[in-house]
């Protein structure tokens, strides 16, 4: 409880190896999940080659926990598994569609959280990457991931070699509704924001980045409409190449 | 850990009321996962009320786990909190595409994980339902989700008032790749899902459903082919009506 309630990332990691008795554990956690119907529609690629980790750092924007981690674990929606054995056993497979894809990412994710909070608890730190979903087809390439399978999320593993503060949240009402959502008003905004705001931390970045207030760095640099009507585009015909759009 | 690896899902609960203190510090645990740019595109719908429940109920198939429950969450990718705050502030919000859809449901499903972590280290059980991406608009009109908002995930929680045993997984080699993807064989399909297909509780679900073997429950029973294109389609135009598909 104590670890899920201060986990930070860890994006700085000793020059310290994992061994496979505790990797194995966090990948057994991991696969302990819920998952859809118990298909486990899902495959993590363990990478630690650094020839891969060479190729996989542009995708992942040359962040340094790629190559700095001890392992990076790349989680993937996969039915290609699944679909093969369904074949083998003259089942009529039909999991090449959208809903077959937003289950299989759901469950991959599940899988990955499990692993974090796994992690953790032997004292290791963790970095969610994001970036797979911006660059699917380039890591498809790398991992050599085959029709029915797409890289959803990469999480960095390692010993820590940081001891970062505890990022802000909003105040848990922000986020939370009950029994029905209420939307907020104009001065629920201004409150549930204020704190956030406020910090020194964030007022030093909208400096550092010449803009009139938070909210901007993330719309003008951040993630910009722009780059996510880019990505989004890609991603789509990447979910289409894959074999994840037959609706 | 323990507690990870010897995750059930549970069913039936115990007529106990769940104390606000851990509600809420389940609901902390929460928030504290990962995030994409700390941008908490995520609403958890805390349902109690007897007459959500009743509403909510078929469009989860009828489970009784919704009514039975001390309480269900509903996890949904939720970009209308953000979109509005970037309004506010006079900021030029780029969030109503697919990519920022995919961001906020993988942020959600972390959410919904640690909350279940966090609520199974309380001696409480849960069962995720995944019924949510059958019927997101009917979720939506008895959740009152604005447009930015969808239903990811449900989770139903309670005390368990049963002791289910542990579900069986594949063998881990099953789902894990070193370094890069290593596609099957067939001998290797046969001799991965062996186990699982001679476990005693498959064997009966076979028989029952009159089928040759288990892939075939899944492909004609349980998960059709054309169940999932409907559902599909439905689940696109939804992602279209709440205005995540201007790409």
């Amino acid at each position: 409880m104590k670890e899920i309630l201060n986990h930070k990332s860890i994006r700085k990691y000793k020059d310290k190896k994992i061994s496979k008795e505790i990797l194995n554990e966090i990948l057994q956690a991991g696969v302990r999940g819920s998952n859809t119907g118990n298909m486990q529609a899902y495959s993590i690629i363990v990478i630690d080659n650094p020839e891969i980790k060479e190729k996989l750092a542009p995708l992942h924007f040359n962040q340094p926990m790629i190559k700095n981690s001890a392992v990076t674990l790349t989680f993937c929606a996969d039915y290609n598994r699944f679909t093969k054995w369904c074949i083998q056993r003259n089942a009529n497979p039909g999991y090449d569609n959208f809903m077959s894809f937003l289950c299989s990412a759901i469950d991959a994710t599940i899988v990955a959280q499990n692993v974090c909070i796994a992690a953790e608890k032997h004292g290791l730190g963790i970095c969610y990457l994001g970036t797979d979903l911006y660059n699917t087809d380039k890591v498809i390439d790398v991992l050599k991931l085959p029709k029915g399978v797409i890289p959803i999320t990469t999480v960095t593993i390692g010993y820590p070699n940081e001891k970062p503060e505890l990022t802000e949240r909003l105040p848990l009402e922000a986020v939370i509704h009950y029994n029905e959502y209420n939307d907020y008003s104009a001065e629920q905004i201004n409150k549930l924001y204020k704190e956030k705001e406020e910090l020194q931390i964030n007022k030093d970045f909208v400096k550092e980045n010449n803009k009139e207030n938070l909210a901007q760095v993330f719309t003008d640099i951040r993630y910009t409409k722009e780059n996510n009507v880019t990505f989004s585009k890609l991603l789509l015909n990447t979910l289409k190449k894959q074999g994840f759009m037959n609706n």
